[in-house]
């Protein structure tokens, strides 16, 4: 068995999946596995019997080989969050909904779970955006993201005005609520609701999306992933910057908002090579 | 003179506009007319001198029978949310930017005034909206809107859910960042960033406009004026209510936001029938 | 019983529709009706052995009093166009795919049928539209339609380029594939996948939907039905003009393009009031 | 200097071009260059009584060493689709409207010139397509494009029905106008109009862009500009194949467009090196 270390991710505050992860963890306590709960995990009755320990940092850091996530897509962001830049390599398991990250259906949970850690699986790269935010020279905030950077207007009715520069050179200006810098794995999410294009998961490359640009021809932009790119804010505007959409930073004005590729990349584990655009058709309704 | 009583809404705290709106109310003092400041003028020393009295609203609702706008859209909707129930019409100086609304010119500004005085001049109407949010059977907040009443998402990083029934039926439900209820006159501004069409000034209709819809089907609808518009947004999701860009009321999740043509509308006199498509065309970049 | 003369239009050269509209007219004739086939309906058999008559143009100007339509969308539209001017109202038959205009289901025909035929039904109007081609001050072509009038670029790869009068005065001019001008019926067909808003039914408006414009601020535009729309395009660029997706005729560019709404409307027979919206949000996977 | 033989293409039967070619002709000339005419420039007295010779298909293959274009986009597309597989770069003369791909302005055309053909320039790579119609196992058609391959509909007023598969998998099937397949040349060209992102010129991707997709759900997708793309269409709708909006060859429906990246790019001769999205942000309005 290749991982013997496993920390299990269930859908935050959902009593709804939790006996679903104590089947997950039952099963997996079988296999001569040392299980932790990660720290979406709820606290449950079923669970508590068990006396598993909770993943601490140092854990992640130096123990953890796998992390299986049993909720939806914000408990695999979060997850991805945690465990991608420690190298740590995720599964998802499919509650219900079809799921671009998640592949392995609940009703077949134990088998296919089984198989994968008996070595059977495929395994996918998704690249990831790392956000600084600098404020007089400093690091104020910073953050990963595997879907989304957005910054957007705070607790105003009023647009925003920004500006991007692109590996130092400016690219657009507009007032806008707000703007969205996605990755491939993003531009199925909150980028294709404000007009954005699908991006393949292979293509090297994020994709710049204005919310509700004031000047219509202010269009999407696709960029190579290589790329620092900067966004700041006019000053009297208040606004805030969120990765995955958990608020990082309100901003001032005065700030940089650097968004570069992250080192890291989430490692997926699914059970064959995943059909990316068969999960886009159905979800989309294509065809 | 037709008009005896007139207010002067100058733009907000805006020092640029203090000498013009001293100068429009100089060369009213000269036509034997009454001059009331609006309250978004601000005091300065030019005007001080001059020893005006603030509008009140008893003045506003007796008295005065015409209100000038020295300002910026923000000016025009404000003194439009105020003096149109009231049946009091406005002119609209137009500070340099083109506008739907303003149309006499800032460089002949003392010219066009008189001969409006003198009675040559044209009358537009603009349908208004009205808002009601009720919780618990009670009418918690109640506004008017030129252009839009508009509910979204408040301070959060996450979709809201609503739905929305027009006269009673169910229409639409959907997750996005907000919706647009918006007037004719409001579909050139914040609708059309959202994809919203436009709609012609004279066609009795408002759209609804949906922000950012998770389900891209989910499309802009068009329908009559005399609607009732009822929204409802889920429970556990923060949102609020602006009418005009303005916050009236935030929402717990148990609220009917009811919107509805406005018993008033707005009169606006312009120095001739106005060229709203030109002005559409050049504002847009059409052809 | 209410009809006494009906005609029946059959899905143009569709086999698999041909015992279905033989049902339908055994029913029919069974209720003491006489029985026209319109010029839609294919030969078959089956149907020869009834030995019916054709529907002469004679016949639906003086004789038929009802139309009822066993197809999809085209023969729908066709069996409008044929019909609406004379006054003569359709039912239409659902023959599978949720429609907006066919209401009764096949599997329940000659029930629910009959049950109309008695007078239990409910009748909706829908606004058609009028057009001429008009060339050196004649008029060259015009036609009918319930959804759309389409001019568009004719069997080149170059954009035209047209102009849009509304009642005289000049609305907007682009360059673009074409321009859809569309009723509320047609509202969520063709103009929907040129971005085009929904219209409700019972707004009395039509909205004019650039495609592909060159310009991206070229937005849809609703105007109100009763307008007089006036299209040209640039002499060299060859066009035509379609009325419901039939070509009416090849433009030259010397041409006026008069779109005015019809004096007459659909008569829709339904069994109930219909639920539009209910349709929509299954036709277009809302909520 | 650098180039000995240059051939100059003046924009197709335009006289308002003619001058300028003669003037830019006439100081090659001075500059003990040998100076050939494209085939798109136009017969005039002034070029004749050079007594130039027309670069013929050998000359471009082995003598050829520069291109020089004064003409609009179509001038430039045509040029690149005939000189870029040769290797040959090229110049382009900016008439006067902003150009993405012309630079030296007309006003300054022969000092321009002189210096580039000093050795004082930039040059730009931009990638290109390559189009192969496959019938019966056989190429019945291929080209080169710049901008954009186009599928759409032809001379028909119905959508047609394709399907794609990129590498090999099914990727998307919609029913529409057409689809454009765009590289991030074309990005800022008629994909835009119908809906596309804009690519970066530096990103290695090319776009998909259905063209008024039926169901809305279909947006635009960005794939590797390695990908083999194949487009098939349904048999019975009549359709055809464009390179940079030449028509390339109609289809019966059994054919298989495969489309890829050309292994030849364009090379962009300019004055220095190109500030696009200034271009981009004049040309579309921004800020």
């Amino acid at each position: 068995m290749s991982y013997k270390n496993i920390a299990v991710f269930g859908k935050y505050q959902d009593d709804s999946v939790a006996s679903h992860v104590a089947e997950l963890v039952s099963f997996l306590l079988t296999q001569n596995v040392k299980v932790y709960l990660g720290d979406t995990t709820a606290d449950t009755e079923a669970l508590n019997n068990l006396s598993l320990e909770r993943a601490t940092d140092e854990d992640l850091a130096n123990v953890i080989e796998l992390g299986i996530v049993l909720g939806g897509d914000g408990t695999m962001l979060s997850a991805a969050r945690k465990l991608a830049p420690l190298g740590i390599p995720i599964i998802g398991i499919n509650l219900g909904q079809l799921g671009f990250l998640t592949d392995v259906p609940l009703t077949s949970m134990s088998d296919d779970i089984l198989k994968i850690l008996q070595g059977s699986h495929a395994e996918e790269q998704r690249m990831m955006l790392s956000l600084e935010v600098i404020r007089n020279g400093k690091v104020i905030a910073s953050s990963h993201a595997l879907n989304d950077i957005v910054v957007s207007r705070h607790n105003t009715d009023h647009l925003i005005t920004w500006s991007c520069r692109v590996n130092g050179k400016l690219v657009t200006s507009a007032r806008s609520d707000g703007v969205i810098v996605s990755t491939p794995t993003g531009s199925t999410a909150y980028a294709l609701s404000a007009g954005g294009p699908i991006l393949d998961p292979e293509l090297d490359a994020v994709v710049l999306v204005p919310i509700c640009p004031h000047t219509l021809s202010n269009r999407p932009i696709a960029i190579r992933a290589n790329s620092i790119i900067e966004i700041t804010v006019a000053e009297a505007e208040p606004a805030h910057v969120s990765a995955d959409g958990q608020r990082q930073c309100d901003l001032q004005g005065n700030e940089v908002i650097r968004i570069s590729r992250s080192p890291h990349s989430l490692k997926l584990i699914k059970m064959t090579e995943s059909d990316h655009y068969g999960t886009l058709r159905e979800k989309l309704g294509w065809g």
